[in-house]
């Protein structure tokens, strides 16, 4: 077992002590919860934990609460469980993109084959439920299960629209309303529910997390058009590849000059193996970009607005400094 | 929508009548439950209904509760979890397999991908723990998450040893104890918990429904090698082509005269396409069906053991019927 010390990423914050135990103890309980009697078993979640990255959604789980009130121990629960279900979904993910490289490092699929890491996905989501269940009231295990729900059929409705080349932006924010910021969402709500929140304010932070969630995938989805894979540390280009249109493409092929939609338009539909960098080098200069940018940073204002009338704190003052960090981050 | 009813298929049971109201309540909260607002969702959670097939877990936990007292909405609610988790697992487990017919149909991933295949999975597992969330008291979360988790392992456990020709007889009952028996074992369990049971009579119910669970998937394996497959309606033969040892073969690695031992060490390191059947023909006539057989109806036995104590009833005259069935059963 590695050392169960967390060190915060490069986050625009300077210190995270305000929640670095929170999240230590979130290490701890993970390593804890997927231990299992069977080597093979504990042979494999080991690559989990070189995975794990910029604990995003435990994060929220805890500046929600504290910007609230007191934390709890069943937040240090609900922040695991957020964690986890966000790996299971990076693993099932790199499955079906076959990606090759996440984090720096080889995907699950990639080292020990596709089957190994569907069943190390299904671990990761059992044990998540089963730490819900250790909890005495049942509002988590109902929110996160109607979480995992929605994130499913986020990555259905993506799927279903792979190749769509009439995929429009309305559908394109409803996939990752759900596959992405509904799990960001929850985490909010939980924290602040979890803190003694009445309905309205875990409702207020609920709304922050979906905004800013979705400007987190908007991001995500320029860093795989513009990103540097070395520095993103992911196999880009994915999403052009797998032909998931994502908002780039969409803006593009609706406002481009004709001939730049047209090849644009065949590339996508070509089979070799260039295309998806030729697509990616036809998009980036273009004002798609500039659009989406301007989409994610419109959603971030929203976030922020939605909490201006919290009590101000340094809680407060971290989740405005995260909402901007989303949409400005280059990994 | 398909009609919501349900056809009882060919148990040695004349009058399923006793829990027909029920079962047929099953599938109705089934279809309920995976309901989408999303008709891409629903035109795939469609097929998931054709592959309902014996419906013995949720047989078990009505049966089980009705051994011990009243059946309640509760038992209603666990049976749909148990089929659903059921399902779940059929659908990954194809994936893993790359199996192509499934109850006499194709399976998803044959239909619609391994990506589809994967999501589905997760949706239908998703949902079965929103279900388990809807109840007020955590102890089948509880239990159904503990058992996944189970499932999970010995699904990894069998991974890791896939092509093991060293595989031993211990190893194998671990692995199909937690893969298979587990999930049919906590259906017995919360079936007579929920009429009321006192913990001793549950936990001899859930061992009733371990040896049962041991047993029917010995004589699933046997049923591999030995099974036609338009009889059994799903691909045969896959266990020795994914080099999944089972029973018999670990029998008969171990016990076959010296010179077979070693065509079907031999044949099960080929990679030629005639090898599955050339060991299936090898092992049919083999001393090695016989001592699997033995074992499963063994552990029938067992099983009817653990319930002889239950006062008389016509609950527990099927459920020595079911245990009894599970190893003479041919599909």
């Amino acid at each position: 077992m590695p050392a169960k010390t967390y060190s915060p990423p490069a986050y625009p914050i300077e210190r995270m002590d305000l929640i670095a135990a929170e999240l230590a103890a979130v290490v701890e309980r993970f390593e804890e919860e997927l231990g299992s009697d069977l080597p093979c078993v504990n042979e494999l979640t080991r690559h989990v934990s070189r995975f794990r990255g910029k604990m995003l959604r435990p994060t929220l789980v805890f500046l929600c609460g504290r910007a609230i009130g007191e934390l709890t121990p069943a937040h240090i629960t609900v922040a695991t469980v957020v964690e986890m279900v966000h790996m299971a979904t990076l693993v099932h993910d790199d499955v079906l993109d076959e990606a090759a490289m996440r984090r720096r490092g080889a995907t699950i699929n990639r080292l020990r084959g596709n089957e190994a890491a569907v069943m190390l996905g299904d671990y990761l989501i059992s044990h998540s439920y089963h730490l819900c269940a250790s909890l005495t009231d049942p509002v988590v295990a109902r929110a996160i299960a109607r979480t995992t729900n929605q994130v499913c059929e986020g990555e259905l409705l993506q799927l279903h629209n792979r190749g769509n080349l009439e995929l429009d932006e309305e559908t394109y924010i409803t996939i990752i309303s759900r596959k992405t910021a509904s799990l960001i969402a929850v985490s909010c709500y939980l924290g602040a529910k979890l803190a003694g929140a009445d309905d309205a304010a875990a409702k207020r932070l609920e709304k922050y997390g979906l905004s800013l969630g979705i400007a987190f995938q908007i991001q995500d989805d320029i860093l795989d058009i513009t990103g540097e894979e070395r520095k993103v540390g992911k196999t880009l280009g994915i999403d052009i590849e797998k032909r998931k249109l994502t908002l780039p493409v969409i803006h593009f092929l609706q406002h481009a000059p004709a001939e730049h939609q047209e090849l644009c338009r065949s590339l996508l539909g070509a089979d070799e193996p260039r295309a998806a960098e030729r697509i990616r080098k036809l998009i980036m200069p273009s004002g798609s970009i500039a659009y989406a940018h301007d989409r994610a940073r419109r959603l971030v204002g929203r976030a922020k607005q939605g909490i201006a009338e919290l009590p101000e704190s340094e809680a407060k003052q971290r989740l405005i400094a995260m909402a901007e960090f989303v949409v400005e981050r280059s990994l």
